[in-house]
């Protein structure tokens, strides 16, 4: 297809998709002319996912540019890996800004002891990890009381990982697309991260009624 | 103080300072002259807390300005509804696009399913059910098979309602400043929330790992 259809197909402006072309975000098209590309269903299906990451998870350019030459550069076998690529690709590497090492160091010893009370299989490079580390700098910066010791980031981690039982399979099918695993992957990382922390915000409405209702109930038996 | 001795404390730019006084998310000084004002320590107070949520939060100036002004109108006596009013003012409210009632519906009705499976005393307008139905729409749109029923998503609840009782206390010292006790809450909430997305995504490493890990054994063994 040309470009116009593609743009009114995906639902995306021509002057957006040359952008994402100039950016690598979107793989060229096959020139049929000087001045003329041809599309296909490749280049729709990516546009989506474009469309999702940035509309959704509103997740920078240069961050989707990572994720998709992770996904396309992938050639391993073993499909949950899929997975482990893309949440890292997603991720922001550290960056450490000058006269901050101190602050860093303490929040990469505080994931450390977390990571071993925790008993969990990751390394230093695992996805989430500099996330991690870079949050607890900014919790430490502006509210140095919240957490004064990894122990109580524990109950956090177990939860999570009892619902990570929950989003990943024991296996996947070895006949499925693993372009498809890795599509759904990354979208459903990103995609669930806000319903995750909307619903964490009504669950902390529900307690500090229920607190409110306990104290009442307490008042009125007196 | 003035601008000067303000920007440096805060390490806020003297641009930036003018740019939030016309937006109202600082109030204005004193005024000591004609073009010039006194600053005090509340301002200071109120830029530390605009770099967090900025900095940390990425939270757009609106929304920013829309929590001072819920903070600031707050006259009422039961702290622990300074949470709740925190975080409502930090949820974007629904706005439902031109032909997509539709798709708003079906969220809002699985919403309203899912709350009463979780027996959650919450209504229409708690902080967080906007942001819960806008989700819904997001993971519906770009992942149709991801959420097929919102029973799927008790687990999440339940998880996220145990972590509240560890993060909401029964009660606030009556003497506490309502200040602070606010303070504390809108920044607890923004700060928490990236460092619970960064354990969940190694949560995944894990229990990828752990996956592996169990067929490997199994193979071993034939």
């Amino acid at each position: 297809m040309r470009m116009a259809e593609l743009s009114r197909r995906s639902g995306v402006p021509t002057a957006t998709i040359k952008y994402y072309l100039r950016e690598g975000l979107l793989p060229q098209g096959e020139t049929t002319a000087p001045n003329q590309a041809d599309y296909d269903e490749r280049h729709l299906e990516r546009l989506s996912l474009i469309r999702a990451l940035r509309e959704v998870a509103d997740l920078p350019i240069a961050t989707i540019g990572r994720a998709f030459a992770a996904m396309d550069g992938y050639r391993g076998d073993t499909a949950p890996e899929y997975l482990s690529i893309a949440i890292g690709a997603l991720s922001e590497p550290l960056d450490v800004p000058d006269g901050e090492a101190g602050q860093y160091q303490r929040a990469e010893e505080e994931v450390a002891q977390l990571l071993e009370l925790l008993g969990w299989d990751v390394d230093l490079d695992s996805p989430g990890r500099d996330d991690l580390v870079r949050s607890l700098v900014g919790v430490h910066r502006f509210l140095p009381d919240l957490i004064a010791d990894p122990r109580q980031l524990v109950p956090y981690g177990k939860a999570v990982r009892t619902l990570a039982d929950i989003e990943i399979p024991d296996s996947y099918d070895p006949a499925a697309d693993p372009a498809a695993i890795l599509r759904f992957s990354v979208l459903g990382t990103v995609l669930f991260e806000p319903v995750l922390l909307a619903l964490r915000r009504l669950a902390h409405t529900d307690r500090i009624r229920s607190t409110q209702a306990t104290r009442t109930r307490r008042r009125s038996r007196r």
